[in-house]
C-alpha cells in the first residue's frame, strides 16, 4: 500500500517507519512538522537522519501559528520543561493541544495529494497517560473523519496503539531501527538531558525491553 | 458558551457568526486560515470586514504548505477554475484535500489553549454534493476526535450541517448578516465572476431564498 509516515524523528516513529518498509509498504514520503517546540529543530535534524537512512524523502511542514497561540511548556514560547516521569500529572504542561489531531489531519491532505492510500502513526500506548491526542479513543474517530473526509477514503495505520513503548522497543530492534539517529529529549540541547520525562521514559523503555541504549545523556 | 468561530469571509461562515452571537456564545475569536488558494486574500479582506463588523478579534493562520504540496484548482498553483454549478462533477477539481479535517484540527487546538469550549463551523448541507470534507460524515467523526483528544473534551457546532444554502440565506437575512461585507468568488478578482461554481451557487440562493443579491458580478 502506498502511504505516507508522519515522522518525528524519535524512536516510535522511526520504528513505525521500519515496521511499514518491513510489511512491504511503499512510503511516497515521511512528513515532519515544526511547531515550536523546544527540540524541534533538533527531531528534524534526526527525521532527515532517519529518512535518509531508509531512502525516504523527507517534506517539513511549517506549522509556527502553533508556537505563536498555543500553551504549552513543550513550545520555545512556554515556560521550563519540567523533570520527573512520562506519566507524572506535570507533563500536562507539556501537552501541545490537539497536537497529533493537527498532525493527522495535514498528513491526510498531503497522502490524498500523492494518491496515498494511508496515512501511518507511530503512537503507543503508553503515551496515553496524559497525552489525549494520542489515545486510542482519538485515533479511532480521527481514523473516520479521515476516511471519511477524503476521496480516496484514506485508511489511518497506527501499528502500536495498543502496545507499550517497552514492546515498541522490541520490536524496533528486531527491525534493526538505528536508534543512534533518534531523539526524544523534550529540552532539545545536543544530548539527551536524561531528566526530562521523554528522557526517562526512553531509558526506561531500553532497560525494560533489554535492549542496548546507545544513548549519551548529560545526567550519565 | 466561550467558542472559536472558524471565519472564511464567505456567506456561510458570516452566518454562523451571526448565529451564535444572537444565541449568547461569547466568540474568544475568529479564525481564518491562508492555505494559498485564489481567492484567499480577498477572503481574508472580507473576514476582516465581517470581524469587525461584529466586533470579534480575528486571527489568521498560516496553511502555505497546502498551497507547495497538495493538488487542486482552488490553489494558486492549481489550472483555472471550472465554471458551470457548484454541484457539478466538474467541481471536484476545486477540492483541497482534507481542507476542513485541517482547518477543524487547527482551531480545536487553538480553542484548547483559549479556554473555550468549542469550535463552530458554518458548514451547510448543500456543500456536500462534491466535498468529502464538508459532509456531515465528517464533521461527526471530527467531532469524536476533537472531545477525546482534547482536556476540555471540546465540542464541535455545526448548526447548519443539515441546512441547504437557500435556508442557510433565510436565516443570515433574519439575523441581518452585512451580505456586501461577504466573498464567494473562487476566481479572487474585486468583483465576482458570477460563472464559478461558488458564484452560481451564491446567485441561486439568494433568488431561492427570496432576498436581495447586493452583489456586483462582472457577468451582470
Amino acid at each position: 500500500m502506498k502511504i505516507i509516515s508522519v515522522l518525528s524523528g524519535g524512536m516510535d516513529s522511526a520504528t513505525a517507519l521500519a515496521w511499514a518498509l518491513s510489511n512491504g509498504h511503499d512510503v511516497a514520503c515521511a512528513v515532519q512538522f515544526q511547531y515550536g517546540s523546544k527540540h524541534n529543530e533538533r527531531e528534524l535534524e534526526h527525521a532527515r537522519l532517519i529518512a535518509a537512512y531508509y531512502g525516504v524523502q523527507l517534506i517539513v511542514i511549517p506549522l509556527q501559528f502553533v508556537a505563536d497561540h498555543f500553551k504549552s511548556d513543550l513550545l520555545l514560547t512556554g515556560d521550563a520543561v519540567p523533570e520527573g516521569h512520562y506519566a507524572d500529572p506535570s507533563m500536562k504542561r507539556t501537552v501541545v493541544p490537539f497536537r497529533n489531531g493537527i498532525m493527522l489531519a495535514c498528513a491526510a491532505g498531503l497522502a490524498e495529494s500523492a494518491g496515498a492510500q494511508a496515512v501511518l502513526l507511530g503512537n503507543h500506548f503508553g503515551d496515553h497517560a496524559v497525552y489525549p491526542d494520542c489515545r486510542a479513543s482519538l485515533v479511532a474517530p480521527m481514523a473516520g473523519a479521515i476516511r471519511q473526509g477524503t476521496y480516496a477514503q484514506l485508511e489511518l495505520l497506527a501499528p502500536f496503539c495498543d502496545v507499550d513503548k517497552r514492546e515498541d522497543v522490541r520490536i524496533g530492534e528486531i527491525l534493526r531501527v538505528p536508534w543512534d539517529k533518534t531523539y526524544s529529549c523534550y529540552n532539545g540541547r545536543e544530548k539527551h538531558c536524561g531528566k526530562c520525562g521523554t528522557c526517562v521514559e526512553r531509558k526506561e523503555a531500553f532497560v525494560l525491553a533489554g535492549v542496548h541504549d546507545p544513548t549519551a545523556y548529560e545526567d550519565a
